[in-house]
């Protein structure tokens, strides 16, 4: 096609909308009011941490001291001391030398990624890794194998592949969407043995495994190990947005230095990292939070499957519950809002074995009959 | 080196860490209190609005009423009305058909240029353009092919190359660095007559050019048009923090189908869309404060003209000071802080042609006689 008309392009797009209508795989904005009345069994707010009246308030008055926005980048006008603070809490929560806030998870795993990564370093990537970790793997322009998913063997036989070579083990720990967790020791075991880097996203777990909230990384005994690296996200257990990097500390000059997603993107607003903060606190101190949780994860796993449902053991406050397909996972997803009730479907291309589920996630915040109610919701409109 | 101890990847950093050291390349994170009393000729708020009364009270309201964050990504339970309320006005003070908030501008771009890109399709990047358009090109796996600055001859011919290809132009409007403005109107001819699409990433320019600040494309008279897709952030003019992209219909559907970033990302939290929201419309009423903006790009200009120091002109706030080399860029940037001026001290690999400056920016919030004080004390300090 040569010199295609200006809406040519537009009619390519439509053409892909329609084939894609076609196969159950169209999504929709469905924007929530402020109190939309819905049980959620979909977001990540894991312990209900985003309306906590002491995370607003904190929110609020950093709003009044900063205004709306850090007005710049970390590096030239968007440091505050509200972001010093949350990554010193952030550093001592996770045990690590150092925490690095930024403007979001996927950034943060973009950037650590790609400065991490030279032209000569192999880069293993688990099957089931979130979208920002592969994303990372590609801009790093370094070599990346994917291998099985939660599998120490795999990993190890990629790095014999490559003797010698500097690599980088990248894994979530609670994976997204199937809630399991990554054998952490296991993989720090293999890449130690190949003087490999272990790089950990503990978006999932950060605030809801291990003790105090301090996640997956430590709760596997690896927090300040020198060849541990540990992302995550501000935006699930911890109730607001951000992301972070943290690590030993020689890997902070570096960030500062050569990170682009850290140099060239404007700061997280200073009042998101008090409310945060303020979070964090709660976080830290909310063991009974994370047992509630925990019975909620147990009660949710034995309704469905006491129901027939094909659920994998949640290691966390994902649950992932198979549906026959993209348009039976559509139609249930939206029996269920129907009855007020928010789940995640998930259909390709955003499962890793493109097959189509619903999502649950256990919300604390959320009065337990509630809940319970929610349960025998989607049981009742499974297909 | 074979199975390095799994500390040598620290000594590493370390190591390329006193390189840098070494050629004044190292970056200093200085954190500020809330009211640090320096005179900001570094931020990029530019109209004022991140502490404007108005702005922060509808921030506090939202976070109220929506809690702290999103709790996820738009397409799951982070789609509020505040988002779509935003989105809404973007279109309109852009004259786009639709407006999708991203986290980040800089997701924004990773996101619309994988999103538009297909292996063959061909990117032609300006020399000058931001690390997050660069990283788009990259992630994107396209050939790209980087033109000269600002030069709609360069693109053509690149265009001429590859006849028929899929292309899409991509350029800052007013560039982040240089403060120089794309010659819009002709690199939308150029990829016209090509059949390719332009892409401009108005972020400089929103709030700040045009007729109520619609930004520098529906200046240039190219709002609305069919081959225009626009991106910017909403953490510069408008005060606060977040990404969008804005274009004709049929492509919102295929982000939101496809755009990595859109969908597998948390969204902006709801307070900070709706803070955005008051200040585009201070913004869109704001021709004043456009005027002193303007007024103080030219005060500038000529009292660093007249004492001698190399200065382009700017044709928003966005004003670049030369440097002899990294090393005094440094310290000059140190002795203007010293006296309670914060300037943005831009050094390779910040800058287009490896050459260190002073980047200094208008804002009209802050008091117009600690702005000429500024200008005296930068002068004083120049190397
Ligand atoms: C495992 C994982 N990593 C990274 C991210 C990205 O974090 P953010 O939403 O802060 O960009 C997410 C989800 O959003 C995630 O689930
Ligand atoms: C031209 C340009 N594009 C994109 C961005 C990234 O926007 P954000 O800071 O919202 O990620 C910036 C600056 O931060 C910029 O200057």
């Amino acid at each position: 096609m040569t010199n295609p008309a200006p809406a040519g392009w537009l009619a390519t797009l439509e053409r892909r909308a329609q084939l894609r209508g076609r196969a159950g795989l169209t999504r929709v904005l469905r924007p929530r009011p402020a109190d939309d009345n819905v049980t959620d069994l979909a977001g990540n707010d894991y312990l209900g941490l985003a309306r906590h009246p002491k995370v607003t308030a904190a929110a609020a008055e950093a709003l009044r001291g900063y205004g709306l926005g850090a007005t710049g980048s970390r590096l030239v006008r968007g440091a505050t001391d509200a972001h010093e603070r949350i990554e010193d809490a952030l550093a001592a929560l996770a045990g690590a030398d150092f925490a690095l806030v930024y403007s979001s998870g996927y950034l943060a795993n973009l950037g650590v990624i790609r400065a991490l990564s030279r032209p000569g370093t192999l880069l293993v990537n688990d099957a089931h890794n979130h979208a920002s970790l592969i994303d990372g793997c590609r801009l790093a322009g370094a070599r990346t194998v994917t291998v099985d998913h939660a599998d120490p063997d795999a990993v190890a036989a990629a790095l014999a592949e490559a003797p010698g070579r500097p690599a980088i083990v990248i894994t979530e720990s609670v994976f997204s969407v199937d809630g399991d967790l990554a054998p952490l020791a296991e993989l720090h075991a293999v890449a130690r043995r190949h003087g490999a880097l272990l790089l950990v996203d503990d978006a999932h777990a950060l605030g809801v495994l291990g003790e105090r909230g301090a996640g997956a990384v430590a709760d596997a005994g690896l927090a300040g190990e020198p060849d541990v690296v540990i992302t995550a996200t501000l935006a699930k257990a911890l109730g607001g947005a951000g992301g972070v990097v943290a690590g030993p500390t020689a890997l902070r000059q570096h960030l500062l230095d050569t990170g682009r997603t850290f140099i060239y993107d404007t700061a997280l607003p200073p009042a998101v990292a008090a409310g945060v903060h303020a979070a964090l606190d709660i976080a830290a101190a909310g063991e009974p939070l994370r047992a509630e949780l925990r019975d909620r994860a147990l009660t949710a796993t034995t309704r469905l499957r006491d129901a027939g449902l094909a659920v994998p053991t949640p290691a966390a406050g994902v649950l992932s519950v198979a549906a026959p397909d993209a348009v039976a996972a559509v139609a249930w997803a939206g029996a269920c809002r129907d009855d007020g009730v928010a789940v995640g479907c998930f259909r390709p291309p955003s499962t890793p074995d493109n097959r189509s589920r619903l999502r649950l996630t256990i919300n604390v915040g959320v009065p337990r009959a509630d809940f319970e109610h929610a349960l025998d919701v989607i049981v009742e409109h499974a297909p």
